[in-house]
């Protein structure tokens, strides 16, 4: 199985408004649900892909008992499809409240205001315990955990060197892991020496302070990341491997709601991974599914159609210059 | 007891923001979440005046049962001030999901951008139930419903006409009943002839055609108010009632949230009806109270201190042309 983690899960609320103005009334004429939280996200691709998926992370109050009904909803609808994997529940419990992020689609241009809440504060006990399943699960059942993603955002309380030792949890248990975060996180985790991370070109230049993918890039491989697959956003992404550097470009931009794209591609490059992909194929699929999920209505979902019609036509070239 | 329906109830979520941008990603720095829609928020300004209050509408799902949690901690906080009333829980389940409404309050400029979900499908026997459970609140104990008040919108499901019904129902079991909806369930409602209707100027307009309030609030009698109380928002009140017609004004403008405000003027209204207060003395509390709630940081609410400092200070003046 494959394992994700999601420290601050959410409750992805959707709501469709006309028009939204600022400082307006606004009467929402479509309101979705869906459990939210990047690892979630990659985990629903990855299942959709025939991976068994365990999810972990912290769930608490009403709102992380909805996403957990929900996702169980999720794993029983892709249960009853013929090549889907089994999408297990392994959450922890928190005291706290899991948090909403309410994305407004604002009918007349298309665009999306996202209001993101922090998410409950953690106590130190419950990261303990957190620990311990973390643990577990990468142990379990001798080498039935075959990677490990960690996915998003901290919730308050939890120590902002969390990645660091959740990496180092990973290595000492032979899983490889893939860190996908952003900011003071990440630059902890890449210490942690992880064996890839997927920033954006945002997040890397937050980190590097340049906003040239193929330096910064580097930079990340040097402050101790393996491997390095940067998303180029609509231009694809850019690989920097222990077997080279690689570009990846789909034939055409697609036009739609970017929203989980990078944790499509994350599902991209983590299935990829543990059925022994090349870089090049591994890429592939990670743009063709960014594709198909901006071809989506949301994150964690892609669209089939697009999916197989984008995976012959995203375009692989290596730098020759060595990373 | 004072009764007060809210058919739709919400869980009411507030969200600060530094600055909201259109179509921008934000970090919410604080979340706040009460039980909400408009008589709820009457009936806890009722509670703390010293009023015996029972609720009732319909509520359900995870936010459902929120709100009732909440509710029931307000109750118990109320109870444990000296001079509060009881505030008694008699909502009806409803199969769908209760709605929330999310305010984003802007820092960088107070003001408040409202986002509101329209609220749970009621199905024909649902609200066969709530008329069972209404009529029996009505007749609860001879005599011991002392006035209603019909507040808000209707969720989807539930008869455009729902309002003529239960201000029928009402009048039947010889219940003062006051209604403060808008747009085709207030012009329903009128056609019953309820004893009050608390309108704002865009509401009255909304269905009489007419910006000019006191010849708005004459069209709304002769439709069937018996007595008319229409809200001037900072300016006030305006009555049309069978004594005479009185406005109401502040002495100042009081800047805040005037989320609630018209809800507060109801609690004032009622409050003065059941302790027979002549039309002028209710006219200042409900002026007063709004100006109280504008003050304070949500509805429901009401700052006491500026309450006090308010009640002296709202001048009322009769016009001698007949209603």
């Amino acid at each position: 199985m494959i394992l994700t983690v999601t420290l601050n899960t959410a409750l992805d609320v959707g709501y469709r408004v006309p028009r939204l103005e600022r400082h307006g009334t606004h009467r929402v004429s479509e309101v979705r649900v869906r459990p939210g939280g990047k690892g979630l996200n990659v985990a629903r691709v990855l299942a959709a892909l025939g991976h068994d998926v365990v999810v972990t992370g912290f769930a608490g109050g009403r709102t992380g008992e909805e996403v957990r009904t929900l996702l169980a909803r999720r794993a029983e609808n892709a249960s009853a499809a013929p090549d889907a994997g089994s999408l297990t529940d392994a959450l922890v419990a928190v005291g706290g409240e899991t948090r909403r992020t309410v994305a407004v689609i604002d009918d007349a241009t298309g665009d999306t205001t996202q209001l993101n809440e922090p998410g409950p504060h953690v106590a130190p006990e419950e990261w303990t315990a957190f620990l311990t399943a973390y643990r577990d699960l990468l142990a379990a059942g001798g080498g039935r955990c075959r990677a490990v993603a960690l996915c998003g955002s901290l919730p308050p309380g939890v120590p902002v060197g969390a990645y660091g030792t959740l990496v180092r949890e990973a290595r000492t248990a032979g899983v490889p892991v893939l860190l996908d975060t952003s900011g003071e996180p990440l630059r902890r985790g890449l210490a942690a020496r992880p064996d890839v991370v997927k920033p954006n070109v945002a997040e890397l230049a937050g980190i590097t302070g340049t906003n040239e993918p193929l330096r910064a890039a580097r930079e990340a491989r040097r402050r101790g990341a393996r491997e390095v697959a940067a998303s180029l956003g609509p231009d694809g992404m850019l690989a920097l491997t222990e077997d080279g550097v690689w570009r990846a470009a789909p034939a055409r931009r697609l036009a739609g709601n970017p929203a989980g794209a990078g944790d499509s591609a994350v599902a991209g490059l983590l299935s990829g991974l543990v059925e022994g992909l090349s870089w090049p194929d591994r890429l592939v699929r990670a743009v063709a599914l960014s594709a198909a999920t901006v071809a989506a209505p949301a994150a964690g979902e892609f669209d089939a159609p697009v999916y197989a019609e984008m995976l012959p036509r995203v375009e692989v070239t290596e730098r020759t210059a060595a990373a």
